[in-house]
């Protein structure tokens, strides 16, 4: 079962429906993850092994996942790093707020799609590291 | 623009961010799409040619976007039968509910995400043709 309190990253398994004429995965919000979703955006075309990110919100969640090929999120909190290898389908990795963040290793071909828990808003974007350390000590 | 209040089956394009680092598609509940989205999953691991569905919903709406690879979205509204061709990532087929429904002419590695209004409710789903004549005419 999901912690829906966690302010910490976390893999999350997803129901999934096996089949041999193919397989799905589902995610209803607020049920499978700790959000409504707003908005949803998916990432493609990427070269393989092109760097994407380099940011952090103020307040947005999001949720990662793998639809085909592979790639790495890594993730850090001001104080270390964590990284993330995505490769399936039927699991993800929810990003609370105040991460800062960037994907990278992309395998060609690779589709990440992204649940996030609000509309776009600049004004919610850390754009500068320093701003951001300075934030979480502030 | 869309149409909010269509309750036929449109094609919407999606806003789409080009980046030589990689593409970009987004959608945002009840702004590029008519409805919040309250359920998403995918369909993965088809095999080439397979054929998916065949119901209709009373009341669920849903958005269908080809993520991956390609395929045909047939739907019939009691009197005539449509075909739609997905093959981009960056436009989909809006369905609105009360419309019979398979998938079918899957590529190999074809991946289909589906944004539904609504959590999965089976006394909403109508498998039986026949039935779904029989709602229509009342």
């Amino acid at each position: 079962m999901i912690d829906f309190t966690t302010s910490v990253p976390v893999i999350i398994d997803l129901k999934k429906i096996l089949d041999v004429r193919g397989n799905l995965s589902i995610i209803e919000g607020e049920k499978d993850i700790p959000f409504i979703i707003q908005r949803t955006y998916w990432i493609y075309d990427v070269p393989g092994g092109e760097i994407r990110g380099g940011h952090a919100y103020k307040t947005l969640r999001e949720f990662v996942v793998a639809l085909s090929g592979s790639f790495d999120v890594v993730l850090n909190n001001g104080e270390k790093e964590m990284r993330y290898h995505l490769n399936r389908s039927y699991y993800g990795l929810y990003v609370p707020n105040m991460y800062w963040r960037h994907m990278e290793n992309f395998s060609t071909n690779s589709v990440s799609l992204i649940l996030a828990d609000q509309d776009y808003d600049e004004s919610d974007y850390i754009r500068d590291f320093d701003k951001f350390k300075a934030a979480l000590n502030g």
